[in-house]
């Protein structure tokens, strides 16, 4: 069993109740990673047999640290309506909610399509690239195959202020997995932290609210499979503690598959 | 009493739980502005006697079709830490669930802070430009001053097809009115669907899930008061019945006030 599936994991309890566990492989310094906590909370939904459609959107509050160890999610859809449905979901440990989150899925049909963004022009190949080590790094790093062309971690914080926090990279689930919705969400939510690249310097930080809107069925997912995806980021604006980043993911062929958003607590 | 304190008033009943009143004077093509919608819920939040610290993310899920007339919003604070709360808030009608939100709210500390997103530069003056005429357009629009420099509102749907569906524009209530967080929130649901700008034709639409992020504190609300903003729009990706929208609100001189996302149906 590939480690992400593994991690993603649930038990059905009740009617819409599962039990979940935070998987060592995706650890972070502290609990798990974020990404992986998003993606359990989605395949909650993704198990229900209530559900229709595919993700368009999710959002998911971390209200509190994860502990690591097990925790319980409860997935309830709030409305469903002809082609879309809303789902809210909630992860609980004993100290209580620790993430919340909203899903809205839709059964999506061919129409008008266009790509305003654009995936950076003229990208060295993943092959081309070296693989970022993951030294020093928690353990969920090595769950990724990361090839920067900009704005990668930095080596060492020596505090040398950058111009500003924008990253490229190539990246894909280690072992190679093919891309599903679950794995794509997790995606969304591994870009480092812009004030480390921004600043070079350690803050105290912790992701508040993230929301990835969904581009692609899943014959799109089918044609990723698990090539290497393009995933570019940049902050907007830091200011009194918080500071919000923009991301995008991309298929190995140029095609918008994610846009992602957070918005980041950080201390000094 | 400004036509907007009256669409985001609130009758207290029992804790946490309020009942509000569409209001003709946002009403939109049916139903009501979606702004408004997003305004009275965070005013929800905001009025709960528990609540700590100010917006910093709020999303939003137009779960189904908001009926002209009554509607009950419940607001619950799901999990409240030293410095950040995280609020559930649920406005429902007879027909059941028809908006879903969280918010985030946190108090804000002075810390490093930096822009790296700028305002779009040497634009016009709000005095030296037009203001849209409203002629034809629901009677929201009325409510709001808007400048266009770019990708104004159509005059005619004349499918000319644009090469891009980007905005920017100088805007504010009208009558003018000092900003807080529900009228910032709302204008953050003020562009124009980027499908209408984009197309020149008109599609069936609507806003499926909407999440803004607030860079600004009471008193950053305040050095605004009454000015004009600026507001820049664009699209990512439409695709299989979905497109979703970046935009971004900046003070009077220079500084963002709010970035917004938001993912919305369309047909055709």
């Amino acid at each position: 069993m590939h480690p992400f599936d593994a991690a993603i994991a649930l038990q059905p309890m009740d009617q819409g109740t599962y039990l979940a566990q935070t998987s060592p492989d995706y650890a972070n310094m502290i609990g798990p990673f974020g990404g992986a906590t998003c993606a359990v909370m989605l395949n909650a939904v993704l198990q229900h047999p209530d559900k229709i459609g595919v993700p368009v959107a999710f959002t998911l509050n971390f209200t509190a640290p994860v502990a690591d160890g097990a925790f319980t999610i409860t997935a309830r859809a709030a409305r469903t309506n002809r082609s879309t449905q809303h789902w809210v979901i909630e992860a609980t440990q004993d100290s209580g909610v620790v993430a919340l989150a909203t899903a809205v899925l839709a059964v999506r049909r061919e129409t008008w399509s266009n790509s305003e963004a654009t995936a950076p022009a003229a990208m060295p190949q993943p092959s081309g690239l070296a693989r970022m080590g993951s030294a020093r790094r928690p353990l969920w790093v090595q769950r990724y195959d990361m090839r920067f062309m900009e704005g990668a971690f930095p080596n060492d914080f020596d505090g040398q202020e950058q111009a500003h926090s924008n990253s490229c990279l190539w990246l894909r689930d280690d072992p190679p997995r093919p891309l599903d919705y679950p794995a794509l969400l997790a995606i969304s939510d591994s870009f480092f932290p812009r004030i480390f690249i921004r600043r070079r310097r350690y803050s105290p930080m912790g992701t508040v609210s993230i929301t990835t809107y969904f581009h692609t069925d899943e014959a799109g997912l089918a044609a990723q499979s698990d090539h290497y995806l393009m995933g570019t980021a940049r902050a907007n604006r830091f200011h009194q503690g918080f500071y919000d980043q923009s991301g995008a993911l991309w298929s190995h062929d140029g095609h918008l598959l994610a846009t992602t958003h957070q918005t980041v607590y950080f201390k000094d």
